[in-house]
């Protein structure tokens, strides 16, 4: 892995401005607004069928989130993604909650069938709902250990035919063949709402204009992580309510040196 | 009142995280989640009816707000608030502008007919609207001594038979038979949006898994209103956009200690 | 231009706490209300078309964003924009992302049509569009002269009867007659989701109570612009992220003073 090559992808994203069209919950627009636009990249923010095909046709990339789902929002989710996937324009699916009712697991499974996802990321219980893995996470400790997750990870990669990510204390991206592990981060992320969903936004960011979505999914995971831990090491840090501004300025702030230097990248 | 109580719930809160769901407003969304998440619950927000029943059923607390209504959201309320009764998880309700329109006014009542509810949180003139007594705060502020809040606190509670708790200047709970009184608070909550609607799903969070619901109401007032004092005494808050972060922050870290040496409890 | 005047139009917001009733995009409710709050105006957010006449009745300005299109949301604008000219209450429309979708052309033109709008507050491609002409900001960055966006700013006015105001790098308010341009702002501005949004609700504040709204448009411009430019004075202020509760801050604390010292005004 040519850490390189990270800085080098964030640096296109601050040139060309990626317009990424996020069908996402009401509880993080504006974070990811405000974190997408940090990081250099043109958010908007759409649930109406009587758009959807439209505004993805002119996008970078879609970023389709079930957070808060309501039976419009499903359908304008599902033109946006034909319409995506008629223009060649990476789809990035974050299926928040599945498995926590059957409303979420079934809607996320459907949009699996009637739309071709370029990337999945969610936490470990949420992947494994939504390809079928039996898995949970809560009260079985034991069973989250790395090389599960990075099996895990593999499998629902190979199984769904996408770039599978899987984010919790360690983060995972494989495609089905290659596995990598990032361990940046900061338990921190944990406590300000929407960190998982903008992350996902910030994968539709590196990955407009590009076909393999390996490398521009790591690139955004890592550097998330990074401007995670500068964002802690700011003194007047001493809380969520002051780290989500910090981290915020970070995703502006952060440089392709910093990559270099903090980068935390091993093969799983 | 044993101060100390107020503490260990506290404590409690943040040992059993409790899921707090909240079908709740679009303006308050991301604040009432981060505002939990700081405190040490588990915030969920959804407004489907597709999965409202199921997702009560999961809660430690049922959290319905009124601040922007829609005829698909009330249908979710309802769906919620029975399964919440059928599995013996408390309903916090807030009526958010109840008397200002008539069809925030008829859903209130509508709600309180359909679903037992446990705590209401409102102001003076939302609390009067929803239990049927003549009261206008605007323009008649001989009224609103703290007597007379006091004395609609109990009457609403009896008519409800539910705790009321009304927020203003000071803040009352009433059950009925004993009614309190906190002065804990600071002005600057009134100019940030959301914080009255983020107390009573921090009413929620201190409720979830308790049955008399007295204390953990009065503790959610404390906590809260100390919470924001501490924060308004850092030198670096000079307005409400800087109050915000450092009161999320102030949920975050405030200990029993605190609680202990700023209280500011009487009984009404 | 008398400087004084927008200082005693400040005054005015904070001294009558006008309430803006605002239909707006789900992106920016929270940040909206914040913004409105700190100026010293009562905000109130609802798309639901069963309160929105009963709700514009009663405010002193009425906001329609188009932001977050949804067909429910269309019918709620129309009934609170009928209400509000039945009542004599200013209306101020941002046509968010007109030109960029068919839907969001259409429904712009029919909000146009059907309802009498005060102000009209957008960027100079939002504002050719619903106004009939061609122009295309992006890549065409010779034609978006001051002179041009000032001739735009006018012909829009004439054509649509009403105020117009066209921010970007400078801003301009033209009622076909007069247009006047403010240089106050900073870049950014445009890191944050939703400022021209604020800006747009800050107009109907400073609208309340008026009939002719070119001062308190320019007003609420000025008001805004300076703002920014002394949140960006903060050396705390390192990105966007930082930059939002400082702005935040700085509507609060914005004083007459500052408006005359710092303000940019000119005859365009």
């Amino acid at each position: 892995m040519e850490v390189k090559k990270i800085g080098s992808l964030l640096d296109s994203v601050r040139n060309t401005n990626p317009l990424v069209f996020n069908i996402t919950n009401t509880v993080v627009t504006n974070f990811t607004a405000n974190g997408l636009l940090a990081l250099g990249a043109s958010p908007v923010m759409s649930d109406a069928a009587d758009e959807a095909a439209d505004m993805a046709s002119i996008a970078g990339a879609l970023v389709l989130n079930i957070g808060t789902l309501h039976p419009g929002q499903v359908e304008a989710m599902i033109l946006a993604g034909k319409s995506a996937n008629t223009h060649g324009i990476p789809v990035i699916f974050d299926p928040v909650g599945a498995g926590a009712t059957a409303y979420r697991t079934d809607t996320a499974k459907r949009i699996l069938q009637e739309v071709s996802v370029s990337v999945i990321r969610g936490n470990a219980a949420e992947i494994a709902n939504v390809s079928g893995e039996s898995w949970s996470i809560k009260g079985v400790d034991s069973v989250s250990t790395d090389k599960n997750i990075s099996l895990l990870a593999k499998s629902a990669a190979n199984k769904l035919k996408t770039i599978v990510v899987i984010t919790g204390q360690d983060d995972f991206v494989s495609n089905g063949e290659n596995t990598y592990l990032n361990k940046n981060g900061h338990p921190m992320l944990t406590k300000v709402t929407g960190t998982g969903c903008l992350l996902t936004s910030v994968i539709g960011a590196f990955s407009a204009g590009h076909q393999d979505l390996f490398l521009p999914s790591l690139s955004a995971l890592t550097t998330y992580g990074i401007a995670a831990e500068l964002a802690m090491k700011k003194h007047s840090v001493i809380g969520p309510g002051s780290f989500l501004p910090a981290f915020i300025d970070e995703l502006y702030n952060i440089s392709p040196a910093d990559i270099q230097q903090y980068s935390k990248i091993e093969e799983a």
